[in-house]
Formats: structure tokens, sequence, C-alpha cells
């Protein structure tokens, strides 16, 4: 299908619900957040018993709801054993796309499995498209649309796509993004995969000018060719990283995949996506780590990196990381090395990492390696113990006095990549998001914003 | 030395501290910390210009001071220069442990590293052991002493011991740890090493009672032979877990060593180790995670895990992490299976993973894998949207309603491991820490627990 047609599914006109409830949690859930986020007036409920749900008119029935149409996009929460029947009502008010959340399909054994493959002639014939089932749809941060409950925090707009198999872990990560800093564009959870899968998504994403980089967690591809056009398409434009479950014939039984030759197929599958630009990660945590540094920074123009720190264990942790993951610890530049000369005391060594200890001169560091010509990437390391900050921090000390004006460094972050750590006392990270967390991502360790430069590293121009 | 006279390191009959002031904010959070941590009476200060600090008596030297002793400990944080004067004093008036927190000695040039030389003749002919220069000293979280400002939350004791080589990393430790759900028995910054070193301090946490566990950020080792017996002796008793800086030549630059051959000693350090017992972690996130899980739980008797998991997808990691690090998913018992089948609707499929879903059974699914003689370890996989269970959590419902009563599972915590991780919103992670975390660890995601667990694993007795 052509990608524009999936546009409702991000940004419907009107949607209808079926399945509504006060009562049902995850039902409440969808009508309260939905009436609560502006849909009031674009929202259509359909419950078996009618009335009203949340004050509002309920339909008994789809057909019942059609003279409130056109709709454009159905959100389907019923138990499963009527979710054809639904479908098929919804293509008769011609209606083309469907997220079905209900369970009890393929991944709940053979009775489901049978369930599934039925309503997979249905769709055609009533020509609908289907996202799910055995999911929790989509979620848009531009316009605060979702298809299940979120948490004010995660609808904070970004530059990440997260593209998830299994609805609870996109849903879950919806929760534990903000945390981590990581602002969202878009989130879609496939489900079953009945009609759309990562194809579609990964190429309607390629299109998409909210979203700078792309997340996905896969346990399998539903169509190993048209996936890899699509990831092709999509890398051309932008980065995509890929985290696969099932790599071990332990995890690939668990998925319930066979286990024939899984070894084998998991290296092809690296293969495959490293030749369609795609990037395999290692953990979760890479791959929200890479996420968050793609979605705030340009790639480097080349493999310098120049470190500044307050502590030297830091500094050598990430240094370690850097060069083992094929980056280089830049030379600073003559001139550099001058200018600092003249503004720290002479007992100060100065180098690269820049080890400035609790002398008061990091943003004296920062400056420099913003301009100098031989850094092509800057890791900026705080650890601060909070005792020795906090009657500063207390007596009202601004966050510049720490890594600069926050509007020279979000104009220099647009051309360097600026990463930066800091390990040590919660309150403290809080402070520093809140003050740089909307343009330089913030890590918990050196290690890990080193780890995630080498991935936004392998994104510039020159690779 | 014999270990046992390092007792007064932690717990100090009388302190001296030279260098006491109200205005030099490192100083001035020393005093302010033993002053408030019950250390007042047992506390003499000594500052040049003598007077009060803090409204106490200060002396304006060491010799003057001395009426006030005898003392078995020195604190000592005054300018590099007066250092040695001021050691020759302590020995002039038998105080036989110092702990030197200032800077400038081998670290800062060769100007430092002649002054650094020169102490060393001085403690021995004085009969002074030394802990720094250039360090923070030490915490003892069971008595409340610490040569630093420690955050109150860093101060719950517990089971990790901390080695750190910097003060500032071994300080800002401190600070990160709570966050994780860390409790320190003992951390220990070791400086610039001028006498004791990681060796003294081996030896004298095997003896240590409250340390079940050793984690140790190394850049290099002072005395290698030494270093190996007391690593022996150690892990005889507790795990160790190193982290070690430096591995490639742009880290082990960072720390000013000479880089020749370096890959080869790097291999050797890990060789060595690992015959003498000590386990290398990657990351400090390891080192953090593999102390944690040794400091809470006891080693599992075998290699056979359950997973109890309320989301496919981390289960499926979780998974992939174990078997590639050489456990396996436990077979659950004929009986267990039956027993749980009578509990739970027949949809639900039953293996493990034993992936409960939302359906509430969580806590069953626990209770029959710690009844079950076929699994060594469990591992629960606790992830709820938080829109989900907000409603049911603000209406009170307490959090044994999710993996059990907490006595319970306290008592069986100490027969077999249990890891717990939560993927999702913080305050959701921060109410199970209150309800679980001090017998049971939780981590942020499913991969970090497996990766704990591996390690743990490691130092069972079948091993």
């Amino acid at each position: 299908m052509p990608e524009s047609d999936l546009r409702p599914l991000f940004d419907p006109a009107r949607v209808i619900f079926v399945g509504a409830s006060e009562t049902n949690l995850f039902s409440a859930g969808i009508a309260r957040y939905l009436i609560g986020h502006g849909y009031a007036d674009r929202l259509t409920m359909v419950r078996p018993g009618a009335g009203t749900v949340f004050g509002r008119p309920a339909y008994p029935t789809v057909a019942a709801a059609a003279a409130a149409g056109p709709f454009d996009l159905a959100i389907v929460a019923i138990p499963a054993p009527a979710v054809g029947e639904a479908l098929a009502e919804l293509g008769r008010i011609a209606c083309r796309l469907a997220i079905v959340e209900s369970a009890g399909f393929a991944e709940s054994g053979p009775e489901g499995a049978a369930r599934q493959a039925g309503l997979k002639e249905l769709i055609r014939s009533a020509g609908i498209r289907v996202l799910g089932p055995n999911c929790v749809g989509v979620v848009n941060t531009a316009n605060g649309f979702a298809s299940t409950e979120v948490q004010p925090e995660s609808l904070v707009p970004g530059g990440v796509a997260l593209i998830a198999q299994s609805g609870i872990f996109g849903s879950i990560l919806l929760d534990a993004a903000p945390a981590r800093g990581l602002r969202l564009s878009k989130a879609i959870t496939m489900g079953n995969r009945l009609d759309l899968d990562e194809a579609d998504f990964l190429n309607f994403l390629a299109d998409d000018p909210e979203t700078r980089v792309v997340a996905m967690y896969l346990e399998g591809v539903a169509d190993g060719p048209r996936f890899l056009r699509a990831m092709e398409r999509c890398t051309a434009r932008k980065p995509v990283f890929v985290l696969k479950g099932g790599r071990t014939a332990a995890g690939a039984k668990a998925i319930g995949s066979h286990t024939a030759s899984l070894a084998g197929r998991d290296a092809v599958f690296s293969g495959a996506l490293r030749q369609a630009g795609g990037r395999r990660v290692e953990n979760l945590e890479e791959l929200l780590d890479a996420a968050l540094a793609c979605s705030l920074c340009p790639a480097p123009a080349g493999p310098r990196v120049g470190l500044v720190t307050t502590s030297g264990s830091q500094g050598i942790l990430a240094a370690d990381v850097l060069t083992s993951r094929g980056l280089q610890l830049a030379e600073l530049d003559p001139a550099t090395l001058a200018a600092l000369r003249a503004k720290v005391p002479p007992w100060v060594p100065l180098g690269n990492p820049l080890d400035f200890g609790p002398s008061g001169l990091f943003a004296e560091g920062v400056a420099a390696q913003l301009a100098d010509p031989n850094v092509d990437a800057l890791l900026l390391l705080v650890t601060i113990p909070w005792g020795s900050i906090r009657p500063a921090v207390e007596a009202g000390m601004p966050m510049s006095a720490l890594l600069g004006e926050p509007e020279m460094l979000r104009a220099a972050a647009r051309r360097k990549p600026i990463l930066v750590s800091h390990l040590g006392f919660p309150p403290f990270l809080s402070r520093m998001r809140a003050a740089f967390g909307d343009f330089l991502p913030i890590y918990p360790d050196s290690e890990r914003a080193a780890r995630a430069l080498s991935y936004l590293a392998g994104f510039r121009k020159s690779s």
C-alpha cells in the first residue's frame, strides 16, 4: 500500500472505538486518554449495551454508529471471537484502517492461531488494513494521538520513532523513555502482524519529518526481502537501530520459532541488516542510548573525539570504549592548548582527556574543544560529588557555570555532536537534564556515553 | 602489616583532623560530617590560626594538640608542601595511621612526584602508615565513620565494599550507589598509593564480617604478586569483582602509564586475576550490577534458571543473555506444572519463561518456581504499564500482590537467588525497591538482571 495511506493511523480525522467501556481498565484507559487529549469530538464509541461511556453516547453496533462517520480509523478492543464480525462491519461502512488491540490470537495457542488465520481472508475481502492484533497500537507525540493510555511525560515530542513487536514492550518503553531523556516522535507496537508489518512502518517513517532516528525491537521479520528493501530506503535518510530477540536457541524457543540452524540464521540476519544500512545493537540499553544520541546530535565529521572531564577515571574508561570501537582521541590543536594555557593554572596538565578535576574550569575546556578544528565530537564527563557542589547549587549557581551558556551550547551542538555523562547523585542529573537535556544527550556514566557516540559516528558522511 | 592494624582507619577511637576549616568547602565538609555523625567528642582539630572551627576549639599545630590524644587516626587535608612536616609531627606524637587527602603529588607532574617520593622515606622513619595522598579516604556504614562528606542515602549499611583508585570516582559512586539499590559496607579510595594499596585492603576486607562482596576499580596494581596473594585469600571467602581502566593504548595513555606491549599486559592481568579467583567485569555498570546481586543473594546451587515475566519480550531477551553466558532455562517439574495448571486459566501457556502477561497471577508463578526442585535461581521480570496499574496502586494495592508476601520472599531468597527487573515508570520502581529492595536486587531491565545472575552463578559451589 502507498505509505500515505497509513497517515490516519497517526492522525485520524474521525475515530470509531469498538469496545469502549468505563469498567474494563484497559478500554476505559483508551477512552479516557482520547477524550482528555483533544479527540472527544472526533471519537465515536461502540459498546454492546449502548448507553453512555464517560457521559458520551455509545452505539450498540458499528452499523448503528455509521451515521456519525465516515471514519478513517477504528480502534478495536473486544473479545477475540467478536473481532472478525467487527472488522467485517467496519469494511461495510468503508473504514479502511483498524488497530486491533484484542489478544487471544496466534500468541495464545492453536485455537487463537486458527482464529487469526480466519481474519486474514476476511480483511482482504473487507478492504481493511489492520495493525495487530495483540498490540496497543500507536502514539504520535506531534498531535497527542494515541491508541493507548500514555503518561504525560512520554508525550513531549522528540525525534525517536520506536517500533516494537509486542504491545507491552512498547507500552513499557513509553513509561521508561522519559527517565532516560528520550523523547519520541512516534511509537508503534505491531503485535501479531496479521497484516501491517515492520516494512510498512519503515517506509512510513522514512518520510516522516518528525522522525530523526528509528529504534526497532524485533523477534522476527514477516517478509525478509520486503523488510530489507524498506530498511534500505529508510537508512538512506536516517539511522535505524535494531535489537533482535531470540539470538539463542533458548531465546528463539521462548518466541516459539523453530530452532533448527538458528545460529546460522541469526548471523544471516546480521549480515543482511548491515548491507541494508541498519545497525544491530547488543541490548535494550544500547538501543535507547544510540537512539538518544542520533535524535539530538549531528553525526561527527570524523573520528577524533575530545573529552573534558572532572574525573580521571571516567575519562580513562571512556577512552577505552572509544578506541576499542574505532574512534580516536583528538590531538588538540596547538592554538587550543596555548589559549587554554593562558587561562588555566600552570599545574593543571593539558591533554585529551582534558581533566580539569574540581578546578571550576570545565566550561573553558568545553569552549576550547568546540572551537578546535581537530575535534570532531565532544564527550563531556561531569562527575562532581554532590556534597561539594550542593552548597553552590542551593545558593543559586546556574547550570551554565557547569558546561557553558545553554544557548551557546545549543547552537554549537547543531554543528558538532556533544554528548554528556553524569555519574552521581540523581537530583543533580535531573537539574542537568532540565538545563541541557532537550538538546544534549545525557547518560548516567561515561562508558554509556562513549558507546552511544560510537553508534552515532557510524553514520558520519565519510563512512 | 597485620590487617588488624587497619581497623582504626574504619573505626578510630580518637581522630586528629589536620587542616580543619569553616571556609574551605572540602575541609568544612569533613568537619561538619564528623561532628554531625557522632564523632564530635572523638575529634581534635588543627588549623594554622587556631581559634575555633564550628564552635569547637582548634589547635595551631599537631604538637599543640598532643595533650588531647592519643590519636589512632589522622585526617590530613592541607596544602601539599606542608604534608611532610605534618606527618613527621604525627609520628612524634605516636599517631600510627593517616589518611592524606591533599592533592599536589605524583598526579600533578614532576614536582609533585618528587614531593611524593620524599614522603616515602619520611613515613617509614616516622613509623606511620598512610592512605593516599590525593584521595577522600574511607566510609564505614556500620558506624557512620567517614573521612569525606557522604549523603545520608549512602550510609544505609549493606554488604558491598568498594575499593576505588581515585578519590572522585569513589566519592561519585557513593552518590550514585543508592539510586541503584546498592548498599555499602565500606568504601575506600586509594589515591596515589604512597603506602597502603589494594592488597592491604583485600586482606582487610577478607576478614570484615560486614562485607559480602568486594567491587574494585583499578588502573594498575602496585605490587603484582602481593596483589594476587591477597586476591586469592579474599576470593576464598567472598566474591571480588574488578573493573580495570586502561585496557587500550589510549586509556593507558590517559592514565599516564607506558604503552609498550599493553594488549599483552592486559591479557596477562586478566589471566592472573582469574587464577586468583577474581572476576573481571566489562564496565562500571556490570561492576555495580554484579556486586548488588552478590551482596543480597546466595549463589545458585546449579545453572537452571526459572523466569516469571509479564512481558514476552523481556523474557526472550533475558533467555538470550542467560544461555549465551552459560546458564540454562530450567525445565519445570511436572508437579509444578500440574499445580500451576490447577490455578491458571487453560488459555495461559505454561513454560519457562512463565509468561503470565497481565493475568495478575505473577505471585502464583513465583511461589511455584520457588518450590520447584528443578529451579536453581529465579528471574522475575516485572513490566506492567504504569497506566494500567496506577489506579490499583493508588487505591492501596500492596506490593505483595505483585511478587508475593515480602516476609515469605525474604526467607525464600536466603536459600535460592531471586533477581528482579522492572522496565517502566520510575515511581513504580521506587515502590518496588521500598517493598523488596533491601533483600532482592532490582534492575531496570531484564538483560541487566540476567547478566548479574550470570556473575552470581560464577560463585556457585559446584563451579
